[in-house]
């Protein structure tokens, strides 16, 4: 079922790209270029995955499936810019790759599309208008939550409900909004539309949760990525803001980590395949490695690990609380909640 | 019946940046003060006569009205953004005021809005599907305007098909939909609205070569406007593509021309009050002056002014002979009719 899907939104991503071979080649380029990328496709999935729990056809959420995926791709251009990022999924980004006008009005482009998408979906009247108010309410927050993301970067400090907040607009609404489309478009009642609109978020926010996790306690060789970028741009993930909690009633551990994270962020690194490839010289490559092991080491004697676990496991039973709710055969119900639970172990 | 539509749009313009006072204000407030920066509010109120026009209930246009309002101006945000502009409307810009992200999600922000403002317009199923659709191919045909507009700059020459083609999507096409929303909104045919939307088309076209037009040969004290701006910055107008043109069999004029355009453009000088404020000395501002006297003898030695009234002309009976086809009282559109004439000589 789900590979069926994935092959459908291959195909279909393969043909919207065919359909945006158009001039000026600046704008629609990118478009393509980023539709390439490619990555997991995971929201257009949950899209099509939202309207066969409820016995909906699938072939009346394709198009809304490619407006979601047109919209996080536009996103992740427009990101891009405000964070500088040189690379995406080990590719150049758009603006690096072009320029940033190009990147801010093929993102701009990329928007209209995915509203021209949606309306491409022959739904019934008050179908459609549900789509697109939750649609927009979804975009708004998204860009809301960026807005946040991008004024933390200013400050030293934040508190652990602000990231929350935050990482619920940026990234969990989205994954819940792809879910209620997908449901309003199988036929979910209000219900059930705000129930799997809930186990979406709340897995969202499990998925950023291990997402942070992973960045300093995973296994390289299963993610392919380098350990501890995050350390090295200072950034602040749940498990940063938690060791400051816990440092802040311990002078040791409070200075320990503060000095840390005084040196200058390193973002590049993030992306990068090769952590030690791009850095300048041995020299630099044993700062960073030094920096990633002191700053784990204050992790681990803070039980970081465990307390991020607990609180992936909190947020993935209130996601399950609300699924159970559903109205909806428990063998409908497997497919989806198994899937998700892969996500969260990142098996897919 | 202007001045009521114009009072309402102010009014509700009011009351949507109140509603707009939310966090993030780095987010929000450029909205507000884009909003506030005002202009000439033409595009809403094209909207409001276009549905009245019909004879159609003009409080169903208003949110459509707000809607085109909040487009225009993510397009100006962004646009200041690609074109490294200071200024607009004698204010500062948003990316100046406060940085680039901020104006590129704010803008995003604006479109989201835009098109949450047309889905609060409740609007029978078949006439809102039109005129999202409507909404839609006019958000996509104005950044592909401004994508030419940026290639553009980095030509040294282009034609005059391509100029038009540029302001077509880039200026024309949204006073078009304006007008087109407007009329469906108030019960316009397809026949009608098609003759409506070329009206509005071939209107804008007039205007933008008008803008041309009025920056070398205008009255600075009527339009408070400081002339020769596009002369300084080398903006590829209808006027300098014309010149060119007529240069191009003419060996002195075309030595002549092109050594003025080599010298450097001098963009920022467009958006000020004050020429002379500007420059750094008096080496300066009579260089400027020199440019702007050279360039406007050429323009008189090969009849600018003339051919590119004619132009304007043209473009006006193409757009009367439009109108003329709309099935509506003569009564009703001498209102229509008479505003974009005072329009075109800048009299409103």
């Amino acid at each position: 079922m789900i590979k069926k899907f994935q092959d459908t939104i291959a195909e279909e991503i393969e043909k919207l790209s065919v359909e945006l071979s158009l001039p000026p080649a600046e704008l629609y380029d990118p478009i393509r270029y980023t539709l390439a990328m490619g990555g997991k496709r995971i929201r257009p999935l949950l899209v099509m995955m939202g309207c066969d729990l409820f016995g909906g056809k699938t072939d009346d959420a394709i198009a809304p499936a490619l407006a979601v995926e047109l919209f996080h791709n536009f996103t992740l251009v427009h990101d891009d810019i405000m964070d500088n990022a040189p690379l995406r999924r080990n590719k150049v980004t758009v603006h690096s790759k072009w320029n940033t006008p190009t990147a801010i009005l093929s993102g701009d482009v990329m928007m209209v599309k995915a509203y021209q998408l949606l309306c491409r979906s022959k739904l019934p009247p008050h179908v459609f208008d549900s789509v697109l108010s939750v649609f927009n309410d979804m975009a708004i927050k998204v860009c809301e939550g960026q807005q946040w993301d991008v004024n933390y970067e200013q400050l030293h400090r934040i508190s652990i409900p602000q990231y929350f907040k935050m990482i619920e607009l940026k990234t969990a609404v989205l994954l819940a909004t792809c879910l209620k489309i997908g449901a309003l478009i199988g036929g979910a009642g209000k219900e059930d539309a705000k129930n799997i609109y809930e186990f979406g978020k709340n897995t969202g926010i499990a998925f950023q949760l291990q997402d942070d996790l992973l960045d300093v306690y995973g296994d390289e060789e299963k993610f392919g990525k380098q350990k501890g970028g995050d350390i090295l741009s200072n950034k602040k993930t749940f498990l940063l803001l938690k060791a400051m909690d816990i440092a802040s009633s311990n002078q040791y551990l409070k200075e320990e980590l503060e000095q840390w994270m005084t040196l200058p962020p390193t973002p590049e690194l993030r992306s990068q395949p090769s952590l030690s490839a791009r850095l300048s010289g041995e020299r630099g490559a044993k700062d960073a490695a030094e920096k990633i092991e002191a700053v784990t080491r204050i992790y681990d004697f803070a039980n970081i690990k465990k307390i991020t676990e607990e609180e992936i496991n909190s947020y993935h039973t209130k996601a399950v609380e609300s699924f159970e709710k559903v109205y909806v055969s428990a063998e409908k119900k497997k497919v989806l909640l198994d899937f998700t639970s892969m996500l969260l172990k990142r098996e897919v």
